[in-house]
């Protein structure tokens, strides 16, 4: 394997040319979660040629070991081709249509039979649009404006959510409260405070903020908010957009054991192919139709049939198993390679959408240089965001990408990336 | 071609039993801008099969001539071979990578060479995407918290604009002010009011409702929004979603006679293919890079070289020269069938984008007689929505519309659909 990676420290010509393309006719040059700054600059490459399996090429020819699977949607491998298959059979039928095809029937079925608070589903294209539109439907249902969002949880880009502060004004969050992940009092007193005006409870099935460690629920936690959710008439809303699918075939709530009113899927759900769902149960169907949601691209049948295939493939081959194991193998490889070189490094979070954490390193300086080292050396490990593998990762894949770890974190202690490191 | 057609009043068998199965899994069956009470229940088939060229079929299997191409994103034909081709080089590549493709930047060069006001370009895949981040950047850029909408335009499906009800409360539309179209001094009036507070100007080309005939900007109208933006430091925004690149390859606006400041763009940006666009003037550009923008299948570099391909096409073969003469056949054709049937008939809006009005029918009743005939006998007509004529549209395929049209007249002045109409 060692020789079919880049050499270290990379150029990155190709990337810095287009870059500099990019930054005369787009405002920062790249913008969203792919913005240099949320990486790491001069060493992430900038633009990306090629994906297959669990590898990736960029625009320079350097070849790389996926870790972020397009940030999550690839949870199959780039490129299955099953799922390709099912895609092309209804591309060629035509991409949008002046009515929904029977695939949107479907895929509707399947959720519905699949998980369990689904009794109905609607579709739509990004994340961002479904957690909107929950929101929108509990304050229907409920009649109430107020919700509850976990603190440093993401829940897309809309104006009550974004990350951003650009643009925001005071009313788009003047009934938006935060609680603490595994505080169920902070939850309680928010809900002793305004209890009679919450139409919604937002959580994520574990803790995944950017910058940070993953956390798990604590026992008790997620039964609770649950519990408070019913006794105060709130409608409980799981984004699931994260690992959806990835943790369990059937929903990751099953994972961590409650059960939400509404749930938002994404990402992993077409294995690539845009296409948002949510899901929810009957009590919430007469609002879900009360709330206008449409697009112009809504009736393709293309990513629905895509999703239809990736959600069989997930439950019939255990796909969450095999990439559970492998994140393990992954975690335990990594956990240990530290070790050798004087480290502790814990794996966060699930181990198929892993965060890194370097004991005593809060600024992330460390995290971020033993990742530099890695990317030069081929294995895509990013430091402020969690990871995903796919089941194109084998064996094989792992330990390859565990032996640049040992590299990478041998050079970093040799001073590569440090304060006397001229790159 | 009549002989191609089905027969009158076509069983909706299939239609109807899948939308019974939807009913159990999505609430209302169907939602959004397909919901039955959208158009025609019992008449519009609920279910398309295949679409082809300017026709597409329903799962009875009847062929309809299409005059609504997906709601405006086919462009060029549904299933455009260059297009496709351009698009299945890059999916090739993968379909969701970790960085942009080079794609990106050769696309934002562009749309930024052919459009005027454009010194730099954003990708997003839905028209709210845009709209929605549209008027974030104008808060951004300004300070201000204010947005002058035009009454009865549609700009998406988010709090601040949704034509729907369900959900919304009253901090969503604070700063929501409501002009009328060709009325200046409506306009100025809301400037003089709140002129120190408004952060921007929402406008459309030309005013195209739903259930209303569409009315171009009268002389002066859109140049006097501009100076008072102008003069109140307001930024004009464009939303060019519904018709951008179908009237004029280099926007809408080159149309009518003004400049935006920042425009948006979707439908038929690339003949299906899902992708949304804003671009604006480098004074905002500062302010576009502070508000944050992104989304799950932001790195699709497909969606991007269709809208390359389709882009090139249109200005290559002059294509909105095309559509506009088709359209004017059409609609020369069905006021021509109206008036030997007593009925006086207007296709309102620009030839390429139709809306059709029946003179004294201001509760759409004959319209949709009308419409429902003409649906029946194999031309997809819609009495509520303005249609769109794709590059597909040929000579021979408008003259079976109007022969279909003018079966439709006589079929409603024998009775079909009135009244004593036993359907």
């Amino acid at each position: 394997m060692a020789t079919e990676l880049p050499p270290a420290s990379p150029s990155l010509a190709q990337s810095r040319a287009w870059f500099a393309r990019a930054a005369e006719v787009i405002p920062g040059g790249q913008y969203g979660h792919t913005a240099p700054a949320a990486g790491l600059p001069g060493v992430f490459p900038y633009f990306s040629e090629e994906a297959y399996g669990c590898r990736f090429r960029d625009v320079d020819g350097h070849e790389y070991l996926d870790f972020m699977c397009g940030y999550g949607p690839i949870v199959l491998g780039h490129a299955h081709p099953e799922v390709e298959e099912a895609a092309e059979r209804e591309r060629a039928r035509g991409r949008v249509h002046n009515q929904p095809s029977r695939i949107m029937v479907e895929l509707a079925e399947l959720l519905t039979e699949r998980i369990d608070c689904a009794d109905w589903a609607v579709f739509a294209k990004n994340g961002s649009d479904v957690t909107t539109w929950a929101l929108q439907v509990a304050r229907e249902a409920t009649g109430r404006k107020k919700v509850f969002l976990l603190e440093g949880a993401y829940h897309g880009v809309d104006a009550w959510c974004t990350p951003g502060y650009g643009g925001l004004i005071e009313e788009d969050r003047r009934h938006v409260h935060r609680y603490r992940w595994n505080d169920l009092e902070s939850l309680e007193a928010l809900f002793r405070e305004h209890g009679d005006e919450v139409a919604a409870v937002f959580t994520t099935p574990y803790h995944h903020p950017g910058f940070a460690p993953s956390v798990w629920p604590a026992e008790g936690f997620l039964p609770g908010m649950q519990a408070l959710c019913e006794r105060y008439g709130a409608v409980l809303v799981l984004d699931d957009i994260r690992v959806g699918f990835r943790l369990d075939a059937r929903g990751s709530h099953r994972v961590v054991g409650f059960e939400p009113d509404l749930a938002c899927y994404c990402k992993a759900i077409a294995n690539g192919y845009p296409l948002a769902a949510a899901v929810g149960r009957d009590s919430l169907r007469s609002a879900a139709g009360r709330v206008f949601l449409t697009g112009s691209y809504w009736n393709n049948p293309e990513s629905m049939a895509a999703a239809l295939a990736t959600l069989r493939i997930l439950e019939r081959d255990r796909v969450p198993d095999r990439i559970r194991a492998m994140g393990e193998r992954l975690g335990a490889g990594l956990e240990a390679a530290a070790r050798r070189h004087g480290r502790t490094l814990r794996m966060t979070g699930p181990p198929s959408a892993p965060y890194p954490w370097l004991e005593g390193d809060d600024d992330l300086r460390e995290l971020q240089r033993f990742c530099a080292a890695a990317v030069r050396r081929g294995a895509f490990f990013h430091p402020h965001h969690n990871w995903f593998l796919s089941a194109a990762h084998d064996e094989a894949s792992i330990d390859a990408a565990v032996a640049v770890a040992e590299e990478a974190f041998a050079a970093c202690a040799a001073g590569e990336g440090g304060d006397s490191d001229g790159r």
